[in-house]
C-alpha cells in the first residue's frame, strides 16, 4: 500500500491534471508514449498476452495494407510527392469501398430503409416497386423492430428463407433449424473452429493457397494447421493424393487431424471443384471421420456457369447419402450482393447432432444475435426479386452488369498478366481474384533478403509505392517453397489503365532487378 | 478404402435417394435422428468437441429462456390451455422487443434509412429536419457506402466522435486511435479476454453477482473467474476488502489474478459506484498490476442522476495520473437508445502501448469490421440532436419518456416487490434491473433438489408456467451459498399487471410450499 500511496502523490508532480485538460495532440502523445509514471506498477506488454495471438497473421489488413493506409493519408495533402494520385485496394474483396464502387442492388436497400424507418413506407408506398413495400412489411411482421435482438440463431423466418434457397438450388430438403446466421461467414468459421480444436493436437487440414482467415484462427485457438496444396499446373485442382498425404504426415507427429477446409469456388485460386473430385473428397473425410467446412461463400461469382457451374457440398453429401459433418458458410459479402459492411450470413449444418448443435447455439447465444441489418440482407440475398416481380427488371440489369463486369475483367486481367515476362495465371472460373505466379530475377531475391522480408513482399510494396495498388503477396496466402505469387482482386472499375500501370511496373521492376 | 467404398452403395439400399427429396418434415426428422448410416464413420459428439466450451454456461438464453420460446410456439394455437395468453420476456435487456416496444430514436433511425438507401434524400429532403439530411449527408460523405467494409477499428470519423463524446463527458482528452468501434459490447469483452487470458492459470476478478458474459467468456477461452461478492446489504456496494481477499486466495492457489472487471452501473444489481470507491479500485489495480476492464453500457440508465451521478473510470485514472491499463466498455443497446439488434459499441484503451493496440488491431481485422449498421448506430447515440437543432425537441420527448418511464417502474416494482413476505429488493438507481433476494419455503428448497434444480430455478420455472414471465435464476449471476435471486428487467410497459402477476405467483408459490 505504502508505495501505491506514495505514487498517487508523485505523479502529480511531473504530470499535474491541467496537462491532461490541454491540446488533442498533446494528449495524444502522452497515451502514445506511456510509461513515464514514477510508479512500479509495469506497463502492460505483448509478453503478458496470451501467446497464441502472437502467432495470429492476417496479410489481407497486414503490412501492405497498413502501408496504404498511410499513403493515402499523405495523398491528401497537396504536395504528396507519389507517383500516384490515388490508392486502389485491390487486396480485399470489398466491391462497393470507394473508389470500387460496385453499386449496392437497389432492392436490398430500399427494403433495409423501410426496415430502418418503417413510417417511411407511408411516404415512398406510391414511388418504390410494390413488392419492395411488400417484403418490408412482411420483414416487419416476422422480424418487429431491427433494433431489438433476434433469437442468437437468427430470425426464424429468415432461416426458413434460407432452408428454402437450398431446397431450390440443390434438390434436397434443408431444415431451418440446421441454419445458423452468422456475422459474415467469419464469424461462423470462428465459432466452428473453436469449437472442433481441442489443443494442442487437433489438426484441421487447409488448403494452400488459402484464404488467412483460416490460419489466424487456427492460430487464435491453438489449433495445427495441415497444409494440402493445391495443384497449380491442373487449374489449382484439389489432389486428394496431397490431402491423403497430410493426413498421414500429421497422423505420425501425433496430430489429429479433425477436419477438412475447401473454399468453393476457391480464394485465392478462384478455381472451381468439378463434381467427381467433389464425391471423392466426401468419400476421404468418411474414410477419416473428417467433418467437412465448406467455404462457398463465392457460389454465385461464376464467370462462365454453363461450362463451369458451382455444386455445394450439401447437394453431394445428400446425393452419396453421407453422414459426414458439414458445415457450409455462405457470405452476402460476395457474390454480387457485395454488402460486407452489413455483416450477413450464414452457415448450414448437415449430419450435425441435436447435442452439438446445442452446445453451437449455447455459444451463439453469448454473442447475443448476428447485427439485424446483416440478417435483412441475407432474406433479400436468398429471396430475390423474381420474374414478373416490379423490382426484377432493375435488380436483373443490376447483376447482370456487375456478373458481366467481373468475368470481363477477371479475363482481360489474366489474358494480360499471361503475356507478361515471368508472371504466368491461371484464368479463373469463380471468385474474385487472381493469384499469378511471378518469376522473380535473382537480385529482387536478394534485396528481398537484405531487407528481412519475402521476395513477394518486396515485389507488393514496390507496386504500391510505384503506382498505388495495393495488393497481397503469396507468402499470406501460403505457396511452395521458392515460389512467388500476389493476389488482386478483379474490382477495379477502369481496367485498361489499372492493366497498363500493373504492366509498366513489372516491366520496370525487371529492369531494376536485372530479370529483362 | 474398402469399407467406404461398400457405404457408397450400402446406404443407398436403406435411403434411396428420393426419400431426401420429399417432404421437409421428412428431412426434419432424418436430420435431427442421424446416425443409421451403415458406416463405420462416428458421429460427431459433444465428446469430440473443444471441452472448454462445455462448461459454458448463458443463463440469459438459458433453461429458462428455451423453455419460453417452447410456450410461446405452443400459445400460437388457440386450445392451448395456458393460464396465460402472452410470454413477458424479462430475461433479457432488450428495450425493442416485440411486447415492450420502446420506442427507437427517430433520429438514429431517419439518419439510418437514409445511409441504407442515399437517393431517399431527395423524396424526404423537404420532409424531415434538416439536421437529420445533413448528418446523413456528413456519414456518407465519410464512410461512403455501408455495403463497403470500414477500417477494421471502424470508420476513424465515428471514432472521432466517440473521442469527443468522451472528452466532453469527463473533461480529460480522448485519442479517437484509442478507440475501438465493436459489435456491441459482448464482442470488445472477448476479443480482450482471448487476449488477457493464457491458459491455464490467468485469474480474471469479476463481481459476483455477475453478468454472465463474463463467465462465459472465461470458461470459454480456459480463463479463471476470481470472483468476489459485492455487498448486497450496503446497497451491492463494491467491497476493496473482497477483491483483496479473492486475490489472496488466487496466488496461494497459483493462480496469476490479470484483470479486473468492474460492472458499473451493475447488472444485476443496478447499483452504481461513488467516486471515492473508484479511486480506492484503481489503487487496488495499481498495486497489484492489474488490467482494469470497466463495463460501463449503463452509464446513461440512470434513474436519479442528480443523488446518484455517473462517473466513469477513465476520468478517475486521468484524475488521479494512474498508470493502470484501463478498457471502457459502451454499447448502442442500452441507455435509451436501446438499439441491441444494431450490434454496435465501443471500447477505449486508455495507458495502452501502442505494440498492444498494434495486436489488438491484428485481432480485430481477422473479423474484417464491426457491423456499418452498428457504427452509424454509434455516431448518433454520442452525437444525438442538440438544443436548437430540429430535430431536438422530439429526440428530447422520446428520451425523456424512456428516462422517466425507466425510473417510475423500477421504483414501483422495487416497493411492490420489497412489500412481499420473503422478499428483499435492493432499489436500484441504474441499469435496467432488479435483482430481489427470495427466502423460500423448506419445502421448495427440497423439492428443487429432487428435480435435480437450484431452489430460484424452481421458482423461476414455475413463474413462468403460472405468469408467461421469464425471469433468469440467480444462479446465473451467481450469489452466496444457501441464497435465492432472481434477475428482472424493468421494461414491461403494464407495469401494474405485470407486478400484481408476480404477486400473486408469489403468494401461491409461498402457500404451495408451505411458507404462508
Amino acid at each position: 500500500m505504502t508505495s501505491s500511496r506514495l505514487s498517487a502523490v508523485l505523479p502529480r508532480l511531473y504530470f499535474p491534471s491541467k496537462t491532461f485538460s490541454s491540446a488533442p495532440n498533446l494528449s495524444r502523445s502522452l497515451s502514445r508514449s506511456f510509461p513515464r509514471f514514477a510508479h512500479k506498477m509495469r506497463e502492460l506488454t505483448t509478453k503478458d498476452l496470451n501467446p497464441a495471438l502472437l502467432n495470429v497473421q492476417y496479410a489481407v489488413r497486414g503490412e501492405l495494407a497498413i502501408k496504404a493506409e498511410d499513403l493515402r493519408t499523405r495523398l491528401e495533402s497537396e504536395d504528396h510527392g507519389l507517383p500516384f494520385g490515388k490508392i486502389i485496394n485491390s487486396n480485399i474483396g470489398n466491391p462497393q469501398q470507394k473508389g470500387l464502387d460496385q453499386p449496392p442492388i437497389t432492392f436490398t436497400r430500399q427494403v433495409a430503409a423501410l426496415m430502418e424507418y418503417p413510417p417511411l413506407i407511408d411516404i415512398v408506398k406510391d414511388k418504390w416497386p410494390s413488392d419492395v413495400i411488400q417484403r418490408a412489411q412482411e420483414l416487419q411482421r416476422e422480424i418487429g423492430s431491427i433494433g431489438a435482438y433476434s433469437h442468437s440463431k437468427g430470425v426464424p423466418f429468415v432461416r426458413k428463407s434460407v432452408a428454402k434457397f437450398i431446397e431450390e438450388r440443390d434438390g434436397y430438403p434443408a431444415d431451418p433449424e440446421d441454419i445458423f446466421l452468422t456475422a459474415g461467414a467469419s464469424a461462423g468459421v470462428s465459432l466452428l473452429l473453436n469449437m472442433l480444436i481441442t489443443p494442442p493436437n487437433t489438426g484441421i487440414l487447409i488448403p494452400i493457397p488459402q484464404y488467412p482467415l483460416y490460419t489466424a484462427t487456427l492460430a487464435q485457438f491453438n489449433g495445427v494447421a495441415l497444409p494440402y496444396h493445391l495443384s497449380e499446373p491442373d487449374g489449382w485442382k484439389t489432389s486428394l493424393h496431397e490431402i491423403r498425404d497430410a493426413i498421414t504426415k500429421a497422423e505420425k507427429e501425433g496430430v489429429h487431424p479433425r477436419a477438412l477446409v475447401i473454399i468453393n469456388p476457391g480464394n485465392p485460386t478462384g478455381s472451381l471443384l468439378d463434381f467427381p473430385t467433389m464425391e471423392e473428397v466426401v468419400r476421404l473425410c468418411e474414410d477419416h471421420s473428417l467433418v467437412l467446412l465448406a467455404d462457398e461463400v463465392y457460389q454465385t461469382n461464376l464467370h462462365s456457369p454453363t461450362t463451369h457451374p458451382f455444386h455445394s457440398f450439401k447437394q453431394v453429401v445428400r446425393k452419396l447419402n453421407s453422414p459426414i459433418p458439414l458445415f457450409s458458410f455462405h457470405s452476402t459479402s460476395k457474390g454480387v450482393t457485395g454488402e460486407c459492411g452489413r455483416r450477413g450470413g450464414y452457415f448450414e449444418c448437415t449430419n450435425i447432432s441435436p447435442e452439438v448443435q446445442a452446445l453451437m447455439y449455447k455459444m451463439v447465444s453469448v454473442g447475443l444475435c448476428p447485427p439485424l441489418s446483416g440478417q435483412v440482407g441475407v432474406d433479400c440475398m436468398v429471396r430475390p426479386p423474381k420474374e414478373g416481380d416490379p423490382s426484377y427488371p432493375l435488380w436483373k440489369q443490376e447483376t447482370d452488369k456487375t456478373h458481366a463486369a467481373l468475368a470481363q475483367r477477371t479475363k482481360l486481367m489474366a489474358d494480360r498478366l499471361n503475356a507478361l515476362p515471368g508472371v504466368s495465371c491461371v484464368n479463373s472460373p469463380g471468385a474474385l481474384y487472381l493469384y499469378p505466379k511471378l518469376e522473380l530475377p535473382d537480385k529482387a531475391v536478394e534485396e528481398a533478403k537484405r531487407q528481412g522480408k519475402t521476395p513477394d513482399t518486396l515485389y507488393a510494396l514496390e507496386l504500391l509505392d510505384e503506382t498505388g495498388i495495393c495488393v497481397v503477396p503469396g507468402s499470406g496466402f501460403g505457396q511452395k517453397d521458392g515460389e512467388h505469387h500476389y493476389r488482386l482482386t478483379c474490382l477495379c472499375p477502369g481496367v485498361e489503365e489499372y492493366v497498363q500501370a500493373l504492366e509498366n511496373f513489372h516491366q520496370k521492376f525487371l529492369k531494376k532487378y536485372g530479370g529483362l
